[in-house]
């Protein structure tokens, strides 16, 4: 059965892999699935077309056969869950490796989407300059929680699982920033996920991609 | 096996039910599962016995035999994965209704966080008052979308599922801004919510632990 995904028909941030669909290729690339990419227009993205597939009229999308999934948190979930790699077999294990992608999602990535509206949406106010440094404290605040956690390990839990897949993705938004250069051990786990085979294709697909090229 | 949660030792809504131990509660409630409750108080959060459990210093965990997780979106996942009522059975159905899990905790409830953290942690600032409109547009916005997706049907996705208890979860943080009022439908989709038997047991429960009775 095809799977299709939805892409930016130019991504804003040029290629750099910064869109929530690198997660979702890195995935489908870990568990070795092949699958198709649709552009969609900024203008696209609000037409009742695209609504139907995502009610928030984002991407990416992901159809395969009868069923449509939204949220790359759970499109992430959904392919670690039906494909072996991504997730532990054993139970407990199992649970921990859910936690992370949930732990990327609701609590690092929102001070980070912070970080993103404060410069787009509103980069233009009086107030922009003195408070971006109370945002990156908050962004610190989580750096230097996860990076007691991960310690010396290579990943979050045992083997590389969906969970650090979501986390380094969370994670790599913040390079933009320079955030991350004040967390040595969290860098070098960002740079272990950028160098796994899967990653590397998944990101140079979507640059292909952003620059016009066939998926 | 006994299931103990944990919570704020005192709430800072003062038992309004909108830490994020009553969802967890409430899922509990719905697929009729005993559980203790253990109180933490700001300064154990950040100790280190509670920094094992919980690698970002919040509330709620969730211990359950050699089982400890926290994420209330995990948490909730994994009681709603274990126990029949929260989760359809049919696969597709299924991974629909997790992907509401997410967009509750990945994409509403990040721009209801910011209302949250302009009032405790920047409400002393010059910007406070001009910049509070710009993050309700963003919430209703989302909101108009959530709410064009709902319509006339009484759940998400069919039966009433986890995603329903979660993306309730995550509106009932809004009541005390006043900005459901804007969305007739969505309110009262947050109401048939809390007319749950379950949400009930659950916010009492809550309710007694906040005002220093037993759980």
């Amino acid at each position: 059965m095809t799977i299709t995904i939805t892409a930016f028909e130019r991504s804003p941030d040029g290629g750099m892999g910064l869109a929530r669909d690198t997660r979702v290729r890195w995935a489908l690339e870990e568990v070795g699935l092949p699958y198709e990419v649709r552009a969609v227009s900024f203008a696209a993205m609000k037409e009742p077309a695209h609504l139907a597939l995502h009610p928030f009229g984002q991407i990416p999308t992901y159809e395969e056969g009868d069923l449509a999934l939204f949220e790359s948190g759970a499109i992430i979930f959904h392919i670690a869950s039906h494909h072996a790699s991504l997730l532990p077999d054993e139970a407990n294990a199992r649970a921990r490796a859910v936690t992370w992608i949930f732990a990327a999602l609701n609590t690092v990535e929102p001070p980070i989407l912070e970080l993103v509206t404060a410069r787009i949406l509103e980069g233009d106010k009086p107030w922009s300059k003195e408070r971006m440094p109370l945002i990156v404290d908050r962004i610190r605040q989580r750096l230097d929680q996860l990076s007691a956690r991960l310690a010396d390990a290579e990943w979050l839990d045992g083997a590389f699982s969906a969970g650090d897949l979501t986390m380094v993705s969370v994670l790599l938004r913040l390079r933009p920033s320079g955030v991350l250069n004040g967390f040595p051990g969290l860098a070098a786990y960002v740079a272990r996920g950028e160098a796994r085979p899967a990653y590397q294709r998944a990101f140079a697909a979507q640059l292909a991609f952003n620059r016009g090229g066939s998926d």
